[in-house]
């Protein structure tokens, strides 16, 4: 899976939300994965603005595909 | 005071976690308000990559700001 990649993250976002189902809810562990990740990413000078954005996009549509499933797993 | 400015930022920041503390730890508001705004952001084909960029980063250093504080007024 092409890292960064709209599938990428919606894989990342069910695994975090797995993992921390102890502690946080659905919503909770997606938009603490969120901004975490938006945190690393904005910092990485590897990269150019546009990539970043590019990034944050995928990012954004997966969180909103995850957020309207209905399972959790 | 300047909009997209850490200041600003930080401002809408309590203001948020103000709002919401009967649903909201100031945690979940903070990330919560990340989220928002952030996807919002990027979708702004108004700026260029780099001004998105740089209004995120003042986003994130807010964030890091106010969670930081001890009182959630």
């Amino acid at each position: 899976m092409e890292p960064f990649s709209t599938p990428f993250f919606e894989e990342n976002f069910k695994q975090y939300i797995k993992k921390n189902n102890d502690v946080f809810t659905k919503l909770e562990a997606m938009n603490s994965y969120y901004r975490s990740v938006v945190s690393s990413m904005i910092y990485d000078n590897l990269n150019k603005n546009s990539e970043i954005v590019r990034r944050i996009r995928n990012l954004d549509t997966a969180y909103k595909t995850v957020k309207a499933e209905n399972t959790e797993e």
